[in-house]
């Protein structure tokens, strides 16, 4: 499926409703630091906690208007994107079962017990984590909601971009040069280019990886796809993906992402700037968008930048250690 | 002045560009709780992390607009009244001096200094603020902005009901039936009651209280101004003020206001919910409305609410805290 911007416009149509209409958030210390705008879109603070709510329930609700008649869903995460699809089934009236590693910290297995999903645990070193997934789907007719790598998850992420081009044109600015975003699977990155080419067309999007888990910035430096080594530490756990997808990365390539990185240390600055400067908790993964602006301010200076914070999922622990800086 | 509704509406047309749209975020466990609808209007995203900046820039606008070479703006406070000014007068490119105790825990004297203010001390055992402020204000030619007994302030601090009135249409609510609202010197909850009774003319306007600074609650019960005993302890202490103003207190009277209290303990648990749940920082002082929501849930059972979250400007060890409950 070749998805156009007039897909993802469509869709924000069609579930803005349903979303929580999440702020567009300024600071002066952040326009003073790159002599340009900085606009923040807190989409740590959608239903669920994080963006995923916008892809999982364009899957869900399309399913559901086909086959009314699903027993549930099922999808395979630990973090936000379980949390949304649990969420979405338990305003659907439809189960939800997670499949979710053995190892999973248990602040992350309440988020989604709360809900009312059933869990599945699964052991990662020994077990395929789809695989799991696709039998369990078989076995129970559950419908599958995948984290990124699929059309309708992409076109529902996107949404983002038309809900700020309609919020910044409220405060009289639509000339944005640059839009910073989150990278893991792509599915947020894959959608927001998309729709930007058309909705913001003199910008750049930058795909934002935690620094050992910079796989995207060493795919399209070399052409050759490249896969994270797992073994080591981040803590920005919601976007520690072995690599991005293959329905993704494509749509990466043609729109001409860019992929900076940055280190924990500049996203616990980021954690803390957040918190104590805007009152809001965003997680180490969802404020990597952040952390490269103020890390990388040479690249932004004097632009309008759109930054999404995608998610505040966080251990509270880690969010205690920023304000400790 | 006899403040109207309409001058509130208007208020609002004139500074909302200004204004961060703070949003109105939701909950389905607390739909659940009361089994109506609860919308929590975030103003603790506001500019400088308080609803304060409204009343403030109404006020310091309109003294701008009659007196334009005023050298500057002052305020006795220690809390966000003090950030607001301080902030606002940046803005405009004038000085601000702030009148603290000088107790004043670092973290707020910090949030002030980061606005470029000056700030004087003065020792609350043996001088008066209001004596002190309006020495300064004399000597320097600088303008008072006081913290709530004053129109334009009142004015200002209402314009959070026409703006959450436009969100609630949007969203496809309109039928508001309690307005809960935290309560220090009256100027949120005389502005709101005031816009409230044109606006959501079927509404009932709560003024909540930390339980030992419920002064308004006694003064409505018995007809005859109590004052707060200052030696008691709360940790609400944004709202912990020996009594409503009164010019504030005939608008909370004619209007109906109902007063109700909560405790430390309650406060905690709304500390933690607005953390764990919604992703926002929330002070003990701006979070009342929300604790009275989750303690007194049979006054408003099947309703539809408005609660304002007013500020965010927390201690971080209160904020960690919640999160040992």
């Amino acid at each position: 499926m070749n998805i156009l911007p007039i897909n993802i416009v469509e869709c924000y149509q069609k579930i803005k409703n349903q979303l929580t209409l999440t702020p567009i958030l300024t600071h002066h210390a952040l326009h003073n630091l790159i002599q340009g705008k900085v606009f923040l879109k807190a989409e740590n603070l959608q239903i669920g906690g994080s963006f995923k709510f916008r892809g999982a329930f364009n899957k869900i609700s399309q399913a559901l208007a086909s086959s009314p008649d699903i027993p549930g869903f099922i999808a395979g995460s630990s973090g936000n994107h379980a949390v949304a699809v649990a969420t979405i089934a338990r305003m659907m009236g439809k189960s939800a079962l997670i499949v979710m590693p053995e190892d999973t910290p248990m602040t992350k297995i309440t988020k989604v017990k709360k809900q009312k999903a059933e869990i599945v645990f699964y052991n990662r070193y020994q077990e395929n984590r789809e695989a799991v997934v696709e039998r369990l789907a078989k076995d129970s007719g559950r419908h599958i909601v995948p984290p990124f790598n699929d059309p309708d998850i992409i076109v529902g992420q996107g949404t983002i971009i038309p809900e700020s081009f309609n919020q910044l044109s409220a405060m009289g600015n639509t000339g944005i040069q640059s839009i910073l975003l989150p990278c893991g699977g792509g599915g947020l990155v894959s959608g927001c280019a998309i729709a930007a080419s058309h909705i913001f067309p003199q910008s750049k999007v930058y795909a934002v990886e935690p620094e050992h888990y910079n796989d995207l910035e060493k795919t399209l430096e070399t052409g050759k796809q490249h896969t994270n080594d797992m073994q080591e530490k981040t803590i920005c756990d919601s976007i520690m993906t072995p690599t991005v997808g293959n329905v993704t990365l494509p749509i990466i390539q043609k729109y001409n992402v860019k992929a900076i990185s940055v280190s924990d240390e500049d996203v616990l600055k980021a954690v803390h700037f957040a918190a104590e400067e805007l009152n809001i908790i965003v997680e180490p993964g969802g404020v990597v968008g952040l952390a490269a602006l103020m890390r990388h301010t040479n690249l932004f200076f004097g632009q309008h930048v759109l930054v999404v914070l995608s998610g505040g999922n966080i251990d509270p622990k880690i969010l205690m250690k920023s304000f400790n800086l």
